[in-house]
């Protein structure tokens, strides 16, 4: 019988030098220790190098066509001397195998370019765990020196309006026939999108998507209040991604809005917020870790037994358990 | 010239009774409190008549008929001699006027009825803070004595999870043609579902919708390992709620999942993990607020600063924080 030992984690130590210098096999590497997690002296060794790529999420409902747009702005983009990441998030399940799907058509079509790296994440676990593990797989990805980092979500929840908020620039993806837009569902979607596309134009109903998208923007934009003459009012591209339809277009537009951040001033106010709301959150972690800690696990089971038995009200076990532990 | 004064705060003062009593025009003004975050004593003191009603959370994409169906499950439960309460929440923006319209078929055709109590909630500001004011206000109407309490949400995103998780029993509706069972998007949410519904079943398409809802539930039911024979399967119902079809086995479906929760005792456990996590969640704001005002905001943006320059890292940035506040 053989005995099996895991392998000692000195294995691959882990050398910065080599990520910066574009070692792909570190690379892939470090980003599974990121997302597991167990990364954080590589983060912070990595930490200054960032900043500097252009992040832009790509978001949009299944059945939109939004891997074949990423793929066909990542051709665009390498054929204008920019280097590509692609970050693929499925905040749903693991349930069916679309993400496994998706990723080989994916890889046959880019895979083979020095240029363009890849790397799909599913949810496992809490859905905050996937934010911050893509927030940090793309810090790596900057560090790495990528020019272009494409943030590939699906659907149109508030899960994937946090991974956007690591974007510069978020391009919402629309396809007519889907019924939303009869329902007006794109509401929170439409108010983070800096580019809307419609793809899949050579379907029945594009014409009507595309208005009722222009109208339902038009409404967002009057009920803001007068707005003033610079700022930025997302376009709509009309794409065919199947055929390379509208992808020039779609990458002047995504160039134009990092040239309007850039020139506003917006991107550095864009950077403070998100790096303090990273900072927060941080905080937050540490802060209850080490307070549980100082309270210890038998105090808290006894509030949560009196809670349960409605002996204390939540506000009143709060009270009582910042003042067992002397906060 | 007319001078306006402010109503005094004392004008209304809160008494439980007649929140007990089954007062509307008081439930209603409580409700208006609680939901601007301002009624943390009444919360407080009517937390121990709380945990009695029958929590459902109903929620699906836009256009399957979800308020429809919640108006017909409402009739039927009045018939069986049951009390309701609707929380409608809407955590999509106030960008367009869908909320308003459901609301008034709903008023016409429930408005009238003294056991059935209807309340709109629509997402403003942050969506943590809509999860925790409709949570407060179920508590409320839990305590008011209504024994269904139906929480009707928009979409299949992680708010309408985090919403949902405040029920017992979580009913997901589907419809044939909305393009989502090609995709087998419902992944995330077909595994919170209790009970599954596909409404409109008169419509083209039907059978498939159910053929292929079913072939996910077993797939994700063989998934999850070999299964307790007492586990709950989901059970798939069809109706046509603008028919009033199906609404008769829908009310049983509900109640049997409640039977079923009894009996195994799992309606304590969940019970017990929703108040520890509400629990959690209040002792992560309140630790945050205590050390923000010990630290003082100067010190807190100088370290933002040093972050923004690339002078530390997020990790490095958090241990400078806390060492300065002496935690």
């Amino acid at each position: 019988m053989i005995t099996r030992h895991s392998p000692p984690v000195t294995r691959h130590p882990f050398d910065p030098a080599s990520i910066l210098a574009g070692d792909r096999r570190a690379l892939a590497r470090l980003l599974t220790q990121v997302e597991n997690g167990a990364a954080e002296a590589a983060l912070a060794a990595l930490f200054p190098h960032t900043g500097r790529a252009h992040r832009v999420g790509v978001t949009g409902a299944p059945g939109t066509g939004k891997s074949s747009l990423v793929n066909e702005l990542t051709k665009v983009l390498r054929r204008r001397g920019q280097t590509a990441a692609i970050v693929a998030v499925d905040p749903t399940s693991p349930f069916t195998g679309g993400a496994i799907l998706g990723d080989r058509i994916r890889m046959r079509d880019l895979a083979g370019d020095p240029g363009v790296f890849i790397r799909s994440m599913a949810s496992r676990g809490a859905l905050g765990g996937l934010a911050r593990a893509t927030a940090d797989v793309v810090q790596v990805l900057d560090a790495a020196g990528f020019t272009t980092i494409l943030i590939e979500t699906v659907g149109a929840g508030q899960s994937e309006v946090e991974i956007a908020r690591t974007a510069h620039t978020v391009v919402v993806v629309e396809a007519p026939g889907l019924g939303d837009e009869v329902q007006g569902l794109k509401a929170g979607i439409l108010e983070i999108a800096d580019v809307l596309v419609v793809n899949k134009i050579d379907r029945p109903g594009a014409e009507a998507a595309v208005r009722a998208l222009r109208s339902s923007l038009e409404i967002g934009h009057s009920a803001a209040g007068p707005t003033d003459a610079a700022a930025w009012m997302p376009p709509i591209l009309q794409t065919v991604a199947t055929r390379s339809e509208g992808i020039d277009e779609l990458a002047e537009a995504v160039a134009r809005h990092r040239a309007y951040l850039q020139e506003t001033g917006l991107d550095r106010e864009q950077e403070r917020a998100r790096l303090a709301a990273d900072l927060e959150a941080r905080l937050r972690d540490r802060l209850f870790a080490q307070w549980q800690t100082r309270l210890g696990d038998g105090q808290y089971r006894r509030v949560l037994d009196k809670l349960l038995k409605r002996e204390v009200d939540p506000a009143g076990a709060v009270r009582q358990l910042l003042e067992t532990a002397g906060t």
